[in-house]
């Protein structure tokens, strides 16, 4: 197992406490301005993405200081820093998981950006081995099959949210259960629970987010 | 023009400044414990809707002293206590405009179910008079045909974000545009500019978000 974690550009009210505290595990990708998020932190990333034109040149000389491999995105409208990075992982350092964070709070658009991504053909092979984390929520994704879920201890609340037309989702053990829901547009079924420390789903078609979050 | 505002229960710290400093104008709705910050704002909404279980009993008499209308809404799966405000802003009190406040922020399952409820059959013919305002963002939803829209001007940038697939989204007066783009699954088109004062776009099919931002 390769885990790769990615640090985006997102306020930093929104990370996780693991992160301020330096103790997630794997190696870092810096997108845009989290790369100097990073340094900050003391971590030298193996590589950083974006266009750094927001960058001055004291900035640009420390990231080109601590990072080995800088890569300068081109500005174009279908693919955005963080897709550039997401191609990156899977692509150039064979991440078998990558955990994005920074993703979240702030501008809308943005957010949206980073949860459709895995919607995009080229990136929905790799929609189970990515995953958003923040402060409140884990964001997991997957695709038809039968799929087991492991709760983790510090949220209370599971979500289930079709990003597009799902068929036959089935959620057989959790608080609110479903039978072969055919779903036709995106629905956040929020508030769910686990009964216990797993619980267990499936569907035929489409791509389905899995939203683990506490208040 | 019939302008209600409904206070849905996420952090406060997402507020704008002018929700913040009692400068909206128009009648209040309370979600859920929305209704206990408008009282704390001095606002007495007009109805209160929520299922109120955690309310203790100081505080469920204090709303019960300050909003005419109550409505206790029965948790089921399919109905948020937001899409219960909704219907009852359009239904009983013929709101021509609706704009939700403390709908992002926190939970992402929240946020995805307020944002998506004007997918949702009964709501989709009102999707253009629904509006989300937080502290950074402007979301509005648009129905297919030509519209133009007014740039804010405290905002920097303009995402235009179809739902759904969208066919022939055409931007002829942006910073970037398009011509007649079939978008086969949800994108956000994010930071976008407007040229001036305003900017034009049009589709044929599906429903999209247009969010007005700043840093």
């Amino acid at each position: 197992m390769t885990v790769f974690n990615l640090l985006v550009g997102g306020p930093t009210s929104e990370w996780p406490d693991t992160l301020k505290a330096g103790t997630v595990t794997g190696q870092w990708i810096g997108g845009d301005r989290g790369t100097l998020r990073l340094l900050d932190l003391g971590i030298d990333p193996v590589v950083a993405i974006g266009d750094f034109d927001s960058l001055s040149q004291s900035e640009y000389e420390r990231v080109r200081a601590h990072v080995g491999d800088i890569r300068a995105a081109v500005p174009e409208k279908d693919e955005t820093d963080t897709e550039l990075a997401v191609t990156v992982a899977f692509r150039d350092y064979h991440a078998t998981q990558l955990n994005i964070y920074g993703a979240t709070g702030g501008r809308l658009d943005h957010l949206l950006a980073n949860l459709w991504l895995v919607l995009k053909p080229r990136y929905r092979q790799h929609a189970h081995q990515i995953r958003f984390i923040d402060r409140q929520n884990t964001v997991t994704f997957y695709l038809p099959g039968n799929h087991e879920i492991q709760k983790e201890p510090d949220k209370k609340y599971l979500a289930f949210v079709p990003l597009e037309a799902v068929a036959n989702l089935t959620l057989p053990d959790e608080k609110y259960q479903l039978d072969h829901e055919m779903v036709p547009y995106p629905i956040s079924y929020a508030s769910n629970e686990f009964m216990g420390s797993s619980g267990h789903f499936s569907f035929t078609s489409g791509l389905l987010a899995v939203i683990q979050s506490k208040d």
